[in-house]
């Protein structure tokens, strides 16, 4: 039994209450939430279940894990098809220099050429989009309908730090999850064009510190930096970190010289190629770049090159590297201690456990022993689901009806953690979608579009859209 | 006419005003005078003004400069000679971590073994000297005894910034400072056992920093850190900056590879190798070691090949580095910039002038055009005083005096601006010495030992030698 919704009926009750659902998303950004530095993150989590509580989940609560809890609810729908919402309610931090407004604020900005938009941390990655989804579903209620499909809730606190524990939840609750037909994570994959980006799957990642301290080395300062003058005849772990790392890159930084990096990648498969042959069609890099502000991509690829190198390329990125004096002016000493932050991404068939031993081995190989590695993260795999599967039919249609004609990613470059539903135990299709658009993940001026009018979808386009795809999973899966 | 000094009854003042005199240690290193920040310079520069015109000379002012104001005080002896005393009045920041007290309290402290130790920034890098000197000083006077030279004093509030203005004050006092015979810089020269270091002269310095940012690379992210999944296709100005670092050395981060960067470097003169002869012989490497917790030095170098190594080498230290995020936990971005610190010592006969084009030239012949050099300092050359120059003999004579045979070192490794003096256009003998220890510079729990009764000087020693040098200066100049 597949159950009618009268969408029109809940479209206009969505248009008539912008007001109140923006008010949610500026609550969500409002309570910090920053797992990178445990701020926040348990008052955020109350809230959220609060939201699945009023929505009338027949279960909400927190479930603890060894690190942040996972915000669990399940509502019951009477129906046939279940999904899994999977949410994150964690946030990057805020420390990052170029934000003009404050980044807890909520502020709303009129920003060309989108008309209003929240300026916020959280405002794409993923508040905005939790908060909407949030409102969607509580608009069909109120407009007098019925939510068409069972969902269970599953919100993570740890997503900006690799999820480390989400498998915890993920087994505790296994023969429950197992019920779900499918895993939906509501996003909002219009660029700042209009275009809506369809992606079928994520790159996994590993992250990790190397340090070299004067204590582990047995060279150089050993408890803290010292005079400079004594590099004269004191061994320097800047100058030999700086040695270590450069035998990882070619010059240009760009190939990756660890030995066996690349062994376990695959090329693109037959259903990836088919989309990159269409996908190059649209594929609007000048756009992409705008948006990062980077004048040219690396070799000057462009088009189908550009895109076989960003969605099939592992990478070694140096997050952050800091040691010694970083104030300003100067001050001379000679640091005992270099850090640089690490992240790997994954690209299929590459696994989670071959890159710390691959890393080890290659700063041993090159005489750099004295080099600690440090995971700050478990990492997770890659995930993948094909084009043709229900759920992904269901994302395409939804756009359809709101007359886009998606451009299909095989995948995209960043990283989440739905290989955790998408393969073992679960073996679940996982599928994002949603008509709206921000930017600026995990750098300042995180933004999302919430007025109407712009070139993108806002608030009430992206409410309506989840309100569809839940329509359009409810009659497909 | 040389005039005598009953220097018994100027020494009982000094014992009996033990109290007093640490309070104007105190009240030095309590008043920042952060040069690089800017912080608390002026006010410490009037503090320093007002002690000369308590000490009674009769000139005492600031003197602008286009940077902070040089302490210019002059002290009428009547007398036949007449020196420069030396100050600095600033000091580095505050903000490495390691304090174990607050570095501006003037915190007393039980050292072992050194008895009641001062612990502040600043306490050894030079507040603790200028206020004992002046302390001393008016000892002589209140003890009913005559000052027995005259004194220009000069103390610069730019010495950690590289004194880069104190040029403009020199030309500016030229000829007052042409009466002077010799410069004295107070300071205190034993090392933690109680051997006394004199030392003959400095290594100059060039102070710049190395940026890489990807508006001035024309690749790579060119104005925010953007999302690290980019490393695909995007470069990384890290990346491309660690490569263009780990050309300047050797793998261990020893040997410097800038193409005639040690063309000039002289080895040492017959009078030094006499010396370095003498020196071997005290030279207490193992003391050296603990005071900067290391455990070896550079290539396993010991005793006089440590020394050649030590004064003889021309160094280019990595001061600080950083880029991206350098918070706690994993944040993944791709930084759009990468700065480094870093500083070159110059051994004679190197000179300033020739530094900033050999790195520009290295850079450029790796093809690291687009790295920037950005000049922090003007930079300032070495300086050395020939141990037969009678101010060298005065300072000699004070220690043998008080019942040590100092340990001549040629110079140090350490930079200061003695070469202003030493050389055009003044010419003069520059040499410094006190009887008293202190140490970490640059570096926490900076400490200067007040208390007597341990293996070194405390403050009552130090100002009775400052009494004994200005007695000595007076008669042999």
């Amino acid at each position: 039994m597949v159950m009618k919704m009268k969408r029109d009926k809940v479209f206009k009750y969505i248009e008539s209450h912008f007001e109140e659902h923006l008010s949610r998303l500026q609550e969500l950004v409002r309570q910090p939430s920053i797992s990178a530095e445990n701020r926040g993150v348990r008052e955020c989590a109350e809230l959220v279940r609060r939201y699945l509580k009023d929505l009338g989940c027949s279960d909400a609560r927190l479930v603890e894990t060894s690190g942040n809890p996972v915000v669990y609810g399940y509502y019951d729908a009477g129906a046939e098809k279940t999904i899994i919402v999977y949410f994150m309610y964690d946030t990057q931090p805020v420390d990052e220099p170029g934000w003009t407004v404050p980044p807890l604020e909520g502020r709303i900005v009129e920003m060309e050429p989108f008309g209003k938009c929240l300026v916020a941390r959280g405002a794409i990655n993923t508040k905005g989009e939790l908060g909407a989804f949030i409102n969607a579903c509580e608009s069909i209620k109120a407009a007098g309908e019925k939510i068409p499909i069972n969902m269970i809730f599953v919100a993570e606190g740890e997503e900006e730090l690799g999820s480390r524990h989400l498998p915890e939840f993920i087994n505790k609750y296994l023969n429950k999850l197992k019920e779900a037909d499918a895993v939906f994570f509501p996003t909002a994959d219009q660029d700042q064009k209009g275009k809506v980006q369809m992606s079928l799957g994520v790159k996994g990642i590993v992250y990790f510190e190397l340090e070299l301290d004067g204590k582990t080395w047995g060279y150089g300062p050993t408890e803290f930096d010292i005079h400079g003058s004594n590099k004269a005849w004191v061994d320097s772990p800047a100058w030999r970190m700086i040695q270590a790392l450069s035998t990882f890159t070619t010059k240009d930084g760009n190939k990756v010289l660890v030995e066996g990096f690349s062994d376990n990648v695959l090329p693109p498969n037959k259903e990836d190629l088919e989309l990159i042959e269409k996908l190059e069609k649209t594929f609007d890099e000048e756009t992409i770049k705008e948006e990062m502000k980077v004048k040219r991509f690396m070799n000057d690829v462009h088009g189908k090159e550009a895109l076989l190198k960003y969605l099939y390329s592992p990478t070694l990125n140096i997050n952050g590297i800091w040691g010694g004096y970083i104030g300003p002016g100067t001050k001379t000493v000679l640091p005992y201690k270099i850090t640089v932050k690490v992240d790997v991404r994954l690209v299929p068939n590459m696994t989670v456990e071959e890159v710390i031993p691959k890393i080890r081995k290659h700063l041993d190989k090159h005489g750099f022993k004295e080099i600690k590695i440090r995971e700050l993260e478990e990492g997770y795999g890659w995930a993948k689901t094909s084009i043709k599967e229900p759920a992904a039919q269901a994302i395409l249609k939804t756009y359809r009806e709101f007359g886009y004609e998606p451009e299909i990613w095989p995948h995209m470059a960043g990283s989440a953690p739905f290989c955790m539903f998408n393969r073992e135990p679960l073996n679940l299709p996982f599928v994002m979608g949603g008509l709206g658009h921000g930017a600026r993940a995990h750098a300042p001026n995180e933004y999302i579009v919430v007025g109407e009018g712009g070139p993108t979808g806002g608030l009430i386009t992206l409410e309506k859209s989840y309100v569809a795809i839940l329509d359009n999973l409810s009659k497909m899966l």
